[in-house]
């Protein structure tokens, strides 16, 4: 896709805002589709601290009852939250749906992988975070089950193997085409970074797609994101 | 749709094959999309039994990563596993997407309710079930954190009491048209009974759109199916 095609799309296309946090590996899944779909300019990003325990407030749960970031908001009042429903409708509003698959076959796969992205390592890297580390601190986390973080993180780690195997026979996630199921596994990566869940040095394939997807410039996009997005702390 | 158009379609469709088991909350999920498709006819269902854990068995992890019902199997050798992707997959597959939106804004809704149908009822019925109750028996539940599955359980009845306030100001779980997330909170109603999670009396809408679900050919087509599918025991 060229600058001068994605910019006659983004002149007809809705201004959005996203409700998220700069650096949350949920966040990034929506951020990297919106790069990949070259929509990152008609977003406005609307903060929300997760170390403050904002996404637990009454005021956020009622725009997402689940407390999860992010929510797309469009501007006649829809709400949109869950990485993978965003994703889906981003993907179609250009109608040039290259995230989530043309074919009923691509669309059935693409969904499943993702899916499996999730269960699977995403977010059992997640339970694991805020249930056997201290997770978002004390005043966020009101409950925590260490036990079941822990069979979490076993599982995340089952997970990277399990995606190591399905990457050693085909390019990506869900086959021979980079998909949403590529940046499901990419924000399970991201939070496995920043939880020091380190991949197993024997999941050669999973490292090598990975550095393959880092230097696409989706994630750079992401990256610079992060970096711009930094709040400034004046100790 | 008529039976004619139904004759029609079918005629053109792929022979598919499910692996559930008769009467399965999430296996309920896919039949009750095949319904609504006029595709029950298509499909040979293989029974995986649940009960002496078949589907945690090597040569079923080798057909699904995750070990769970349904998995979709066509022709060629794929398989679909995870509901919402088998109804994305069938959805389309006729050209004629009645369960997973037609415009942008309604995939991406319809998709966030079915998400948020599992992760705050079904899912959570789940979870108490394996964990909080004898399960599957001691052969199968080979770990279990009832502490965790109390949460669960506690979780699926405020999720009861969210979708009942969905259902107070509109007449399906996604907005005015019968969508895969009506079929996804069904899964849960249809688990909950299973384990005697009773609806609270005050969710009357909830218990009213229920009622409607009840009386839809779909539904009384997937009872039928699972009076059908019982096993004859020969005591």
């Amino acid at each position: 896709m060229t600058d001068i095609n994605n910019a006659s799309v983004a002149a007809s296309l809705p201004s959005m805002k996203i409700y998220d946090w700069y650096d949350g590996p949920y966040p990034a899944r929506v951020r990297i589709a919106l790069a990949e779909k070259g929509m990152l300019s008609q977003v406005e990003f609307i903060p929300v601290n997760l170390w403050t325990g904002e996404h637990k407030k009454p005021e956020f749960l009622a725009i997402n009852y689940s407390g999860t970031l992010p929510v797309l908001a469009l501007n006649d009042g829809t709400l949109i939250a869950e990485c993978t429903a965003i994703t889906q409708y981003l993907d179609v509003l250009d109608d040039n749906p290259v995230l989530t698959g043309v074919t009923p076959v691509e669309k059935g796969v693409i969904h499943m992988m993702t899916k499996r992205a999730e269960i699977e390592f995403l977010d059992a890297v997640s339970v694991y975070f805020h249930h056997a580390t201290s997770g978002l601190g004390p005043e966020v986390e009101l409950y925590q089950n260490a036990e079941w973080g822990e069979k979490m993180r076993e599982k995340a780690i089952r997970g990277m193997h399990y995606f190591d195997g399905v990457l050693r026979s085909q390019p990506y996630v869900a086959g021979n085409t980079f998909s949403m199921a590529d940046i499901a596994v990419t924000g399970g990566m991201i939070f496995s970074a920043l939880v020091n869940l380190a991949v197993p040095d024997e999941c050669k394939a999973l490292k090598a797609w990975y550095s393959d997807i880092q230097r696409r410039p989706s994630y750079q996009q992401w990256q610079a994101l992060v970096e711009a997005g930094r709040p400034v702390f004046n100790p």
